[in-house]
């Protein structure tokens, strides 16, 4: 056993207690191993992790709030420092661009992700101090004081990493252990940033469990751990089966599970923005298509496109991008059997396929890019068939012969992170058409986008990145963006008629932070009993 | 069929188109039937009532809010003109006092409850509108465009209805139909309510739908109703048993659940509280104890009593008053079934009878009020059989020999909905120990209190009637207090470079209501783009 890699359980770097298997890492360039040996994880790992966890659970949720913060701060820094270096086994394991995605754009978005929890951690906003000073009632959002288990996947080795991303960045900020189930596709990076967490941790003087890794664990396994009524919550991301069955072990041991699964994230191209911009539409949609071989949560897998001459226009520019296109590397072979059986079931349903690009038979998970289409009323008819996520660089065009086809489809939609409406910039022409899309894609979907496509997911305070089921498992939580993000994490814990001495600082009459808080109905940063 | 009474489906009063069997109420006071026949609904029902809220849904959620604050603050002044009817319905079917408990109490508790979530939904409050002027973000908490079924206990007639309760004010306050399962043991006050609800709904210009009534289905029915995936959510009181069983069903279909199921509420006795006061205390907990049967989910279960002079008094004074007190009359058979299949479990567990209130030999569900004691030891020897609730007037008093005891009795507890610290009042003697205990209890409790009994539930935004599994399902809501109970049954909504005419009201530059939202990270009454 001590020919793989080691595991961060209980507070220290050791053998994996029960490797069953080992595995390595691909190129997905070469499709050839890389990396060292790392071990697949058995029930005494598993057991040891939760053991150690539930221990630090109690002693973390007692932590200065700025030594969390504190933490959060170092950890980014530590990844800013080794960057070099992290950006090289990313790119290796995901076969990602260095440059803009990994260096430019993924490796600061976490960084500043981990800062927004520091800040959110700092100002109390992710606990909502509620106080009634008449009924004597004070209430706030607390740790679980249970561990966190966190599921990362395969498409952002930073920015949603188990280790790294927002899952593990708000279950800590709410004071919480993570047990982090690394994704196998690229272990070597989640041990390099799993290094860096402990150090930090370590330095933080947080308790040394407060954050643990695990590569790879079976199924079988990883659905035992997710019904282990010791966990306080789980965050997953990934495919709509995996999350599912998640969902079920954990649903039956009590267990809050969000779990962020699978979209199509239709995007409306409506009549005056395409006699407007056409040409333009069609050089953002190709490029957010295919960005990062396509595997993104927020891909835009459906277009829904009028008929008629600007309609015509728009899919011929498009059709001939993709066909020009370069085949795109995706991240394993499951990635790209995944995506054949995807693109089969399309056809299988009706669709045609529009253009594909080319060709490239040198080793490594190399895909075309496909562009898809279908009528409208084809849709309608295969609407569950004809919106299964295809995750990688392919997408759906649905013709529509009027506004109400464009409704009907919309509302043919199962629950979906985005939905995107393209109107004129000029004149109002699309402003009645766009209000009745928009309401009937309103409950179906997280966000409503305009005049821009759904792959960017800023983190901010406003953002949802979640929806109805089954694209998450809970409409009313996001995955990203802090406050909101870190609160699903979180346990309400009131106090009535409780003396001062056992409050919490936050809710004591004194606000010498100057954090916000409800207290009588109102937002403030006043002391109780001042009048401001 | 036509010899049941009707029920409320589709806008109408109209004869079941299934029905199984019929049922009546009983009289708990003589065991007797009472009343007209009601229906069992059967899978026609079921599915017209579902179709029909399914189609509100949309036209509720675009309802303009002051419509729906009309008609919550309707219902509730329809609510006080025919309380005389209705305190006479209820007391009839439940056998609760009519004064204090229903007239002065429970039903202006109701109204008040319909009231508050009238202003939270003028306030909107209960939305939390939180915009990102730089990102071009905008979100909020919105309807979730499908019905709520909520299902109703057997206790609260009035303040838990299921067509007049916190859920059902918290679910129409969203903007969402509500289909109300009404509790099989007071249908006659259900449909007294339902009467005024549904004529409060067609005055207020509600789309007819927005609220049906059953009064029963059975167990399989139930399961299939709570497991169809056209509900938004699902609101439940009751039994752990029969909550388990829908969130099964609710969990698999992806529909969210929020579950209120079982409590016993730990209350620990410090000895400077002892000391002080304990004949009063005695007097306070048994009170507590026997209110309305006991039938509480807030009943005071457990008590944690030190050994040692001041300890013995108390259980002595108690044993005294639960010697004394009469008969108490429980709601059902069932009830009184499952109160002594508890006591029995107790029992066998190793807790002794101390002391058994008068026999009573007249019919009705009769149940002398029961205290029962055990050792710290032997209670943590069957930890998990000692804290069964028993529904009804009965406690379990736990002797322990320190401070010791009492935080590993604390450490012994599943999620409670409540925990419970008497200290000293006139010194700080117990303030250590306290501290200790409430760091045990924390985790395991929702509603930390001091110095009073459980049993009292105030409607504020500072309450939390929740907490961690299994008291109820997920830790993060509360099932009484606006505007948290709102959220509840909400989605969360973005709008992502939304043309402002697509935004909703809420969202927009403008704030002429002078609601509160969270711009760019602080809150506040303000238009966009103005420093105030």
């Amino acid at each position: 056993m001590s020919a793989f890699a080691p595991v961060l359980i209980a507070g220290d770097w050791r053998a994996s207690l029960d490797a069953r298997a080992g595995f390595r890492a691909f190129d997905p360039i070469s499709a050839g191993e890389i990396g060292p040996e790392f071990p697949v994880s058995g029930a005494a790992d598993v057991e040891a992790a939760l053991a150690a966890a539930s221990a630090a659970a109690t002693q973390l949720a007692a932590c200065e709030p700025a030594r969390i913060a504190a933490f959060l701060d170092a950890y980014a820094a530590a990844i800013e420092a080794d960057a070099a270096t992290l950006v090289d086994l990313a790119h290796a394991e995901t076969a990602l661009p260095r440059e803009p995605r990994l260096a430019k754009v993924e490796l600061p978005r976490t960084t500043n992700q981990l800062r927004q929890a520091a800040q959110a951690v700092r100002a109390s906003s992710w606990t909502q101090p509620t106080l009634d000073t008449q009924a004597g009632l004070r209430s706030h959002f607390a740790p679980l004081n249970k561990p966190v288990l966190v599921f990362g996947p395969n498409n952002f080795p930073f920015a949603f990493n188990a280790i790294a991303g927002s899952d593990f960045a708000s279950a800590i900020a709410a004071r919480n252990p993570v047990i982090a189930k690394a994704h196998p596709s690229h272990p070597a990076t989640s041990r390099r940033l799993a290094e860096l967490a402990h150090r930090a941790v370590l330095d933080a003087g947080l308790p040394a469990a407060s954050v643990q890794m695990l590569y790879h664990v079976d199924n079988a396994l990883g659905a035992k751990l997710a019904g282990d009524a010791r966990l306080g919550a789980i965050g997953f991301t990934g495919s709509r089966a995996g999350g599912l069955a998640l969902k079920a072990a954990a649903d039956a041991a009590g267990v809050p599970i969000y779990a962020e699964m699978s979209s199509v994230n239709p995007v409306f191209l409506l009549p005056g923005a395409l006699a407007e911009r056409g040409a333009e539409l069609a050089q953002e949609f190709f490029a957010s298509c295919t960005m990062g071989s396509g595997q993104f949560c927020t891909n835009p897998g459906i277009v829904i496109v009028p008929h008629g001459a600007d309609g015509d226009a728009f899919v011929s520019a498009t059709s001939a991008l993709f066909a020009n296109a370069p085949a795109n590397v995706l991240f394993s072979q499951g990635v790209l059997d995944h995506f054949r059986r995807g693109l089969a079931t399309l056809t299988d349903a009706g669709a045609r396929v529009l253009a594909e690009g080319q060709a490239d038979a040198r080793p490594g998970y190399r895909q075309a890019p496909t562009l898809l289409g279908v009528d409208a009323q084809q849709f309608l008819a295969a609407a569950q068939a004809l919106q299964t996520e295809v995750f990688g660089p392919a997408s759906l065009i649905v013709r529509t012969q009027n506004i109400e086809d464009m409704i009907a489809v919309a509302q043919s939609f199962d629950g979906n992170l985005t939905g995107t409406l393209y109107t004129s910039k000029q004149s109002d022409i699309d402003e009645a058409a766009a209000a009745k899309i928009a309401q009937a894609l309103r409950p179906r979907i997280g966000r409503l986008i305009g005049n821009k496509m759904p792959t960017g997911v800023a983190v901010s305070a406003a953002m949802n990145h979640g929806g109805p089921y089954p694209s998450t498992g809970h409409p009313g939580f996001t995955a990203v963006g802090m406050p909101a993000a870190i609160r699903r994490f979180a346990a309400l814990h009131c106090y009535d008629n409780v003396p001062a001495a056992l409050l919490p600082a936050e809710l004591r009459d004194g606000n010498p932070g100057g954090m916000q808080r409800l207290i009588d109905g109102r937002w403030t940063t006043d002391d109780v009993g001042k009048k401001s």
